[in-house]
């Protein structure tokens, strides 16, 4: 599998990979346990600071380790991980099981700001912190402010999956730019 | 432009259209005013009862409307709409100024449970009740379920866009199913 070659990325601008809406890979660790799950329920909650929402189920093994260390990375993997994206979506999710990171062949690199490891294979890695943890008993909704991102110098784009239900996925298509439609304040 | 001929739609799967992260043109009605704002920022928060949060900003004239009537409709736009999509989202927001139908030539097709008008042209419009409203200070959050929706009868997969910032947006590209490769009880 391919990984990628990453610079730093504007955390202000991290909505150009959010928004679009693709599946992502969340990793975690917490006192010497980490895990890899996979999200499809996620939104921008502002972008200075970068915050986003994610959409966690309690069931999740993931779940016990982000609320305890307070911290994740959201990982943006592209059409190549869709076995990889199915395979760690579809493991039994709620005990530790085998290391997803060794199972799975992805590899962990260490993050700057967070203990949770990024995945290398993915086009773009995003440290969060845990800054809200007042909608998790009730939306199972986590809201964290991106502290770091590192993004692959290219493609410009990358081909990223949509979840459609029932097994289906939508690869992302073409870029059709519209700047010049647009007044310039919006851009 | 197109219209769809759209049936109901179970509320439960209603996820299929949303959790792809289409930009979306959300319709609002209170007290003989209407409006129509772009959205990019929502997420799924839970699918029995269907529950979707929308980024709403206070500064769009839709955002008092949708707090007023506690309603709207979330509705799905395909590619051929994107000028539409792009000038809405364009258009000077505070304020009620032309009514947007009228302007954008969108055909008003009443809904059954809301009073905010369904927009024709769309490829899919779930009636959306708002059940929460203290995320929206902090967070300009608004949680609605959705009570009913009306999905086109066909294509099977909706060709949505995807915004990616800075004037560029992502079409929807090709449908894969590795319906093969789920857990049954995961599909």
């Amino acid at each position: 599998m391919r990984i990628y070659r990453k610079k730093n990325f504007p955390l202000t601008k991290i909505r150009r990979f959010l928004e679009p809406g693709p599946i992502v890979l969340v990793s975690s660790a917490h006192k010497g346990e980490r895990n890899v799950m996979t999200l499809g329920w996620h939104m921008m909650l502002g972008f200075e600071p970068a915050q986003v929402g994610c959409f966690i189920w309690d069931q999740n093994f993931s779940y016990e380790l982000i609320r305890r260390s307070k911290q994740c990375v959201i990982n943006v993997p592209t059409v190549d991980l869709i076995d990889e994206v199915i395979d760690i979506g579809n493991t039994h999710a709620s005990g530790k099981g085998p290391d997803k990171f060794e199972q799975f062949k992805l590899t962990p690199t260490p993050a700057t700001k967070v203990k949770a490891p990024l995945i290398a294979e993915c086009y773009a890695n995003f440290e969060c912190k845990l800054i809200d943890t007042s909608l998790i008993n009730k939306y199972s909704l986590f809201v964290f402010e991106v502290v770091k991102a590192h993004v692959a110098t290219s493609p410009k784009y990358p081909t990223t999956v949509h979840y459609r239900g029932d097994g289906v996925f939508m690869v992302a298509g073409r870029n059709v730019s519209h700047r010049r439609r647009f007044k310039r304040a919006n851009l």
